[in-house]
């Protein structure tokens, strides 16, 4: 086979070199037994040996068969207890009901490491699902790690092994890549071997019953060949786990993940495909964010980031620089540059002056530079070079489109050359054209510099590396602001009032009394059975009041007449309480009324909304945005997980919506409390983090003032 | 040459078969004479001439060149005047300076087509502007039809004839290629000839000195044998006529269109490549919208679109089906499904009945259907059929990955055979994979199904067709809506009055005049220089009124104290009056000072804004949106061109904005009079169509009441 191993990945030491990842057993095991290996060509079994055996592999290969003694010239066990010696790694490609049977035989016989390909598992139903808890159960018990069931299989160039049923085994490389779909794991496989991209290791994940997607990310991240980590996933495992992991992970090696079934239509045909159970898309795009997890849209994407980080270094800054022959590919690079958030160099006066010496008069020497379709190779080179060289110049793009008698090759040979001499700046290039670039592609290929078909994919490959940059300039995430002067014990009281009554959705004056507790300013609320209660609580709150009708059943207490505002005297009390049970009685005669609830009437404000749901996969997550009508009409919201949520990510949360802006002071008005609101999005976090069965939970509105907030609205469920 | 034309494609008969376009004669000359070609091989005017003879051109070729008798075995002559008989096409490549004489020549010699390569013109600063600009005027004079100058050429592939000096000539097709940068050409040719992708004509448009994009796209709409226009601009020549002409093209044949310089780099990029004066990207992006012409992003979604436009047909609605033999490539199909405002079909009892009986238990018989990846190519052939040939499934996406021990290619001539039986539903396929699938992908090349990569840029071509089908659906643009009820002079006595003043900013009470001249509700305003004249004022208009400043150069009126509102009495109007005066002068002692605005006061409600922008390009736009300090925030707003503006797509401007919820009457709020709005936004349209001069025009806010409209605020600048 071919090594297209890329120049600087030094070649793993061989089976015997110990590792520092806790799967390093699985990728590099002393011996490999298939279980289920046979003759017939075409079967499963028969390929995993071949492939086995083709990939280099080597340690001993052990064929499973009782009705076989050989199998491709290897000596074949009745079964894997009667192999001599230990058994490293098992692949086992037997039916569905004898996998039991063998894995139970595999741990009696201590082998540590299990790939199980077999399908009809959860993938298949209900009967499927409890062969599988029991597949797990097993496993744990003997604390085999297990790939699979219902996989492809895994690879590792490095070691070599090709443990799988794939057609071809991947260029030994950098790319860690790992696939919830068994045929995309083909389809890339194939993909890559035309062009010419190698791979470290290739997992196919399949039903994920005991190793899951994020083992194998914190594996890639901690073996010394990957580059950069690669995944296609339809769910994750366990979703907070996830993001405690791969946030770590993330800050090693660049995560790049495509995650599918993110419209409707797509999650329900996830769920059909694998049973995977998947959160909101909403909060694995919060998840993944906070998790450092480079997202991509596309699969084209994650090639496309993907050969990016497998051969260049992190800009260290935004600032593209591009070389072309050509105008229109420039500018359309030119373009993209700032849509996707990257700026384009303003060259030195140095540069700009050997430029303007350099090229012909009718060139562009401001950036994008052009040196126009007649240039020679080494006018081209020449170009480059001082682009590439000039300080404010973080990443270059070289464009070549109708090289006029000239062989492109030799212009990607001179780029090759040339950026040598400045190895911390990436290079991308888009040679423009089909058969005539062969060339010259060939050269940057073989020279680790990633080429794409189109000026755009340049500039997006450029985007990716740009966003990890940023990503590594962040302060690690850490374990979140916690405020010492909370009283679960109140919320607790709270709670237990609730559920004796057999409800789930509080009262206002509860929910007012449980953020209290946590330190959130709501104000506060009395509930008031008769109008000597509802007059008291006045007294004691201080006028002007509000007065709103109690009854977890009416949710728009404005429709039905259960709302007085401005309330500032004994008599005005008296008389709203009557006319608000009044007005109820006639508008819902039978829903029952738990009271009036009087609060102090707070004066007016800028309006948001902090609430809270929670996800399947990733618990509760908080919300911040502009309150009142705006929530629905714009939703201009932004999401955290609650998790862990930290200060510093409350004034991202904050940055994110447009309420920034009125609360930094819109138009001449004075700017807000920013930290008392930043504040109250945090003691949500915590309260919500504490108190799992909050279900849901909103303020709205928070109302900021120049000095300080008021929590005029809670709303609470808990479950 | 490899006739790769698809199947049903006609070849056009010849160059003696008469059009019906004006451009048919540069198309499809009787005879083509090359000035200034050249035995010297590499040379452009060789190059030209070899690429006329190479190409199959069936009329007469006549070199030129004053220092040969003979060139590649045709004879030369000395000058175009030398030629006996017509000539109908004279390709020019002799240097800059010489290029006025030549066709002046031509003119002489009654040539009426030219394309000319030479470059040296705009593109190169102000001597070459000049030089152009006499080109111009010269082929004017003459009524030649030029292309260029500083083009690649043209080419057409029925005629055939390639009149350029590219290398490589496409294979005969159906889409129709413009392009403005001549790189571009030459990389999408290379391109096309690698995949087999063929064009009808394929146009290098130059610097458009005399035919722009709006003559070639006309042309290729009018032709018998190109499908769909595809181009690549930079800027449009004339951008009204470009509007109106293309709307009408565009309903003939899908006009797809990358425009560059989008960005403020990009623009300033593209001014300095080809001296074009580019309008606004919000411009472009309203033009096109309103021209019908379908916006590619990227220079791969160009062609992703093209290959499906020119091959399918164009789909009865949006419903979706998928076929695929893998989980993952389908889920990752129906993500994007959703994502670009297409719906997956949902299938008839019927046929999921066929499909449950016909495909093994454990495949998905919902959309999207997976026959699993050991499936047979009769078993897709059939799930494919019934799938196409539901009636709830508009177009089919067909996917393979991984295709076990089966022969791809067959599978795809089952598609390709069962899709004959529905032509009007189109079909695309995204075999996933490199070389595995390379026969498949020759079957649907070979059969007009276009194939992607990836199954994102599959579906992606179907929400383009999907797209093309919603604007046929569209009624075609009218002459948009005229009231009668206006009054020009009145407009035209304000501007007098204001031009007399050496004024360009009106003051409120004669923007207001203006605004009320075309009928729009704008609340009356005087102007008042002395106490009496505005207590006369409020008497006349009624209380309560508010009092503004008039100063053209204040803008924040009330930062300044120069605005007081609510004043009810004669009394509160002269203590207003004299108060405002003291403010401004105590803040702004050196501005000048016209007076105070008295103005009724209206009562409050919903505010949006009207507005008026004027582009390089394309005339003025109005603008929709949220009015009073949304403007700012949200930018929530919509454009469109003001010409021809009809009461219809005011309809839609609102609807594209978030204030058509609040227009509609949002959680209980009682709905606001929505014709008026449209009504205002047509009267504003119609008002800065007639008055060219108007620069700049802002109704901010216009309240909108559950009856009627009031313009508070009307500022206009006029140019």
């Amino acid at each position: 086979m071919q090594d297209t191993r890329v120049r600087g990945t030094p070649a793993r030491g061989g089976i015997d070199e110990p590792g520092s990842s806790p799967l390093d057993p699985l990728f590099h095991p002393r011996s490999v037994a298939v279980i289920g290996a046979s003759k017939t060509e075409g079967k499963i079994g028969h390929s995993i040996l071949k492939n086995l055996a083709a990939s280099g592999y080597k340690g001993p290969i052990h064929p499973v068969n009782p009705k076989e003694s050989e199998i491709l010239g290897l000596e074949c066990y009745p079964s894997v207890s009667a192999i001599p010696g230990e058994v490293g790694l098992a692949v086992v490609a037997v039916p569905a009901k004898l996998v039991l049977d063998v894995v139970k035989e595999c741990g009696e016989k201590k082998v540590p490491s299990l790939v199980v390909v077999t399908a009809g598992f959860k993938e298949v139903g209900r009967e499927g699902l409890e062969l599988e808890k029991r597949l797990t159960a097993l496993c744990e018990d003997f604390g085999i790690r297990m790939v699979g069931p219902n996989c492809l299989g895994i690879m590792d160039t490095h070691t070599p092994m090709n443990a799988s049923f794939s057609q071809g085994f991947p260029h030994r490389g950098d790319i860690a890549f790992l696939s919830q779909s068994g045929a995309l794991c083909a389809a890339i496989l194939d993909w890559s071997l035309e062009r010419g991209i190698g791979f470290s290791k290739f997992v196919s994940v399949g039903n994920k019953a005991v190793l899951s997607e994020l083992d194998f990310i914190q594996d890639a991240a901690l073996d010394g060949y990957s580059k950069v980590i690669l995944g296609y996933i339809e769910d994750v495992k366990n979703g907070e786990d996830f993001v405690e992991a791969v946030s770590r992970a993330s800050r090693k090696k660049p995560v790049v993940i495509i995650k599918s079934g993110t419209s409707q239509a797509g999650a329900q045909a996830a769920s059909s495909h694998t049973g995977a159970l998947a959160g909101s898309n909403l909060a694995y795009d919060t998840a993944f964010r906070q998790a450092g997890v480079i997202r991509a849209e596309t699969m084209e994407e994650l090639f496309d980031y993907a050969i990016a980080f497998a051969t260049q270094p992190i800009p260290p800054g935004p600032r593209v620089g591009i070389v072309t022959n050509s105008g229109g590919p420039g500018i359309i690079a030119t373009d993209r540059v700032e849509a996707l958030g990257l700026s384009m160099a303003r060259f030195q006066k140095e540069t700009l002056e050997v430029l303007r010496r350099t090229l012909p008069p009718a060139a562009n020497i401001y950036n994008p530079v052009d040196v126009l379709g007649d240039a020679t190779p080494e006018l081209y080179r020449e170009a480059f070079r001082h682009v590439l060289g000039d300080p404010g110049v973080d990443a270059v793009a070289c464009l070549l489109a109708r090289p006029a008698g000239i062989d492109p090759a030799e212009v990607a040979r001179g780029v090759v050359e040339e950026r040598e001499r400045f190895p911390a700046k990436p290079v991308v290039a888009a040679f423009l054209g089909g058969e005539t670039m062969a060339g010259a592609n060939d050269v940057f290929r073989g020279n680790r510099i990633p080429t794409y078909e189109f000026p755009e994919r340049a500039i997006v490959a450029l985007a990716g590396l740009h966003r990890y940059s940023e990503l590594l300039k962040e302060p690690p995430p850490g374990e979140g602001v916690r405020f010492p002067d909370v009283n679960p014990d109140e919320v607790k009281r709270v709670f237990a009032a609730v559920r004796a009554e057999r409800r789930l959705v509080l009262l206002g004056s509860e929910a007012h009394r449980v953020a209290a507790a946590y330190g959130i300013n709501a104000a506060p609320i009395d509930l008031a059975t008769r109008v000597s209660e509802a007059v008291g609580a006045a007294e004691e709150l201080g006028y002007p009041v509000v007065l709103k009708v109690a009854s977890p059943k009416i949710i728009h207490k404005s429709d039905v007449g259960g709302v007085k505002i401005g309330l500032e005297t004994p008599a005005a009390v008296r008389e709203g309480f009557l006319e608000i049970l009044e007005n109820v009685h006639r508008a819902l005669p039978r829903v029952p009324v738990n009271g009036v609830e009087v609060q102090k009437m707070m004066p007016g404000g800028t309006e948001f909304i902090v609430g809270v749901s929670r996800d399947l996969q990733f618990g509760p997550l908080v919300m911040f945005g502009l309150g009142g009508i705006w929530v629905n009409l714009l939703k201009d919201v932004s999401f955290r997980l609650a998790k862990g949520l930290s200060l510093r990510e409350t004034e991202r949360m904050l940055m994110e919506t447009k309420g920034y802006t009125l609360l930094r002071g819109f138009r001449g008005r004075p700017p807000l409390d920013v930290e008392a609101v930043k504040e109250t999005i945090a003691r949500v976090a915590q309260l919500v983090s504490d108190f799992p069965e909050i279900a849901e939970m909103d303020i709205n509105p928070l109302v900021a003032y120049e000095s300080g907030v008021a929590a005029l609205d809670v709303k609470m469920t808990i479950s």
